[in-house]
């Protein structure tokens, strides 16, 4: 097996963020779940568009995030998602550029618009996403460019694929190519409400060994299990997988492998701004810690610090350097 | 004269801003002076957004953020600018429309996209701005809605403007539509390079008396009157104009109107993170109070505070309800 040329390949769907504060209130009135992912269509996103209020644009999307992440970390990355021909679509495939990630797949044209998620965030920090998918569903498995995948250490995918049936053929093609050529393949579970809708494929998934490594918060792995009891829940996740790394929000994280368990504190937290992206770039740091061939504690930490700073303004992606501030905080 | 429908009737260019932060190294590399605002065409536009790193995006434009500031606060307010028929423009009138501001300047159809400005954000929070005028050369006298002017109680326009000849002749009919109705004419002179480019036509919009109110910073102000001595740039402006605000940066800013003076310090900042639409919102603030018919000393607070939230975070408009806080620190 030659080296990879990518540390890790993502794939996922390419959203722009919309992100705008709301009272709780508005949240009740609009019936929404706080904390949730809710997919809708385009009558749902005018709707939900002309009540909120002025937001701010960035990039998003749950795997972009990550592929963000690990290269301000000066990982070398890729990822495959599908933007429109379009404003929001040229922005989108910037902002990936702009740390050296390598994103070619093919913009939808004369479709869709790019896909744009709506982030309501509560004074809490808590955040509440409405996603609008537009191009994102014509990914399929033609876009899944083998040589890429075959050259890529991990492949980190996002469980959000699963909503439509092209992409989650992807995702499996995907898998294979990877496993064929000897790498790891890795999911997150993206969202608890996901896990309910998927729960059977995503256990397949993981006993069946198409998956190797899992990702996810507390609340999606007791809904995988469908239990309430946290221990439970990670012995489960223990059997199942060889390696997982659980996030539990202000108690850090813990990272799982056979018989080894690994709790790691947060970071400390000066403001609480915006949940927005915090799993993704907990993902970027551990995904970066692996492909260094890191402890899994050193991994887990990283994964701590790089959510500690995405949580601390507004928006998905890092604002500052991760490489430097990791090195600042003698993590790297 | 009948009482405005509107307190405020901004006229400027409609731009949406893509910020990001870069090193000072970069400034120097591009030939950019920190803290000016280059306009520039496609070709570079293209050129430096390739350079750049990941970027926000945010509605904008100089008296864009005044008009929002101001409704922010609670005041009716209406709003003349070019947008193009594109995802850019979408999200300014959105944006605009989201606290109930009056904008129905016709988009652009099949021309130049929605303007754009790459905004680079220093470590030491100073902006430096280039701007792809894009759609906004388009704003013409055609676009000076009238009626809405003749109900708007104050007139508000950009220095910015004076950059194409079309959006001119639009801010002189809409000067003289002003005051046939009686209202009020004020303009901020945005940028000591563009008051270079244009200081004998911004002294004789200000001697004639097309102009009522002067905002201004201490640099354009020097630039006006040619002069390194603020007493002496200060007096001038006295001279010339029956009311004027300057704002000093850390010092606060300063009300002049005939023998009067209010120098009022600035509000304490906890950090200062992006100067972007520090002007705007002084603005803001301050054309509130008057429109209000507050003492003049409580105008230019207003002004400080409004201006003391924005530099508090990434992005040229205010994150928080101005009205809320404003009233929270009793300043209304």
């Amino acid at each position: 097996m030659t080296a990879p040329r990518f540390d890790v390949l993502g794939i996922g769907n390419a959203i722009v963020d919309v992100l705008a504060r709301v009272e709780d209130d508005f949240l009740v009135e609009e019936g929404l779940h706080k904390g949730s992912m809710n997919l809708i269509d385009t009558e749902r996103a005018e709707y939900l568009y002309a009540k909120m209020g002025a937001g701010i644009e960035s990039s998003g999307g749950s795997a972009g995030n990550t592929i963000f992440g690990f290269t301000s970390l000066g990982g070398k990355a890729a990822y495959f998602g599908k933007v429109a021909n379009d404003q929001l679509g040229e922005i989108f495939a910037h902002d990936m550029r702009s740390l050296g990630a390598h994103f070619e797949t093919r913009p939808l044209a004369g479709g869709n618009p790019t896909a744009r998620c709506m982030v309501l965030i509560s004074p809490d920090g808590e955040r509440t996403m409405n996603t609008y998918l537009g191009a994102c569903s014509e990914l399929t498995e033609q876009d899944i460019d083998e040589a890429v995948v075959r050259e890529s250490g991990i492949l980190y995918m996002e469980g959000y694929l699963w909503d439509k049936e092209n992409a989650k053929n992807a995702f499996r093609k995907a898998a294979r190519v990877a496993h064929e050529a000897g790498r790891k393949v890795s999911i997150t579970l993206s969202d608890s409400f996901c896990v309910d809708r998927f729960r059977e494929e995503f256990l397949e998934l993981i006993q069946s060994g198409q998956v190797d490594i899992v990702f996810a918060n507390e609340s999606e792995v007791k809904a995988l299990y469908q239990t309430s009891d946290r221990a439970t829940a990670l012995n489960a996740l223990r059997r199942d997988t060889s390696l997982s790394a659980v996030t539990l929000g202000g108690e850090g994280s813990v990272a799982i492998s056979g018989n080894q368990t690994h709790h790691v504190a947060a970071c400390s937290v000066r403001e609480l701004v915006d949940t927005t992206g915090a799993g993704d770039l907990y993902a970027a740091g551990f995904l970066f810690g692996l492909a260094q061939d890191m402890h899994l504690e050193k991994c887990a930490m990283l994964g701590n610090f790089c959510a500690s700073e995405v949580i601390q303004h507004v928006g998905p992606r890092p604002e500052h350097d991760l490489r430097h501030a990791a090195e600042q905080g003698q993590l790297l």
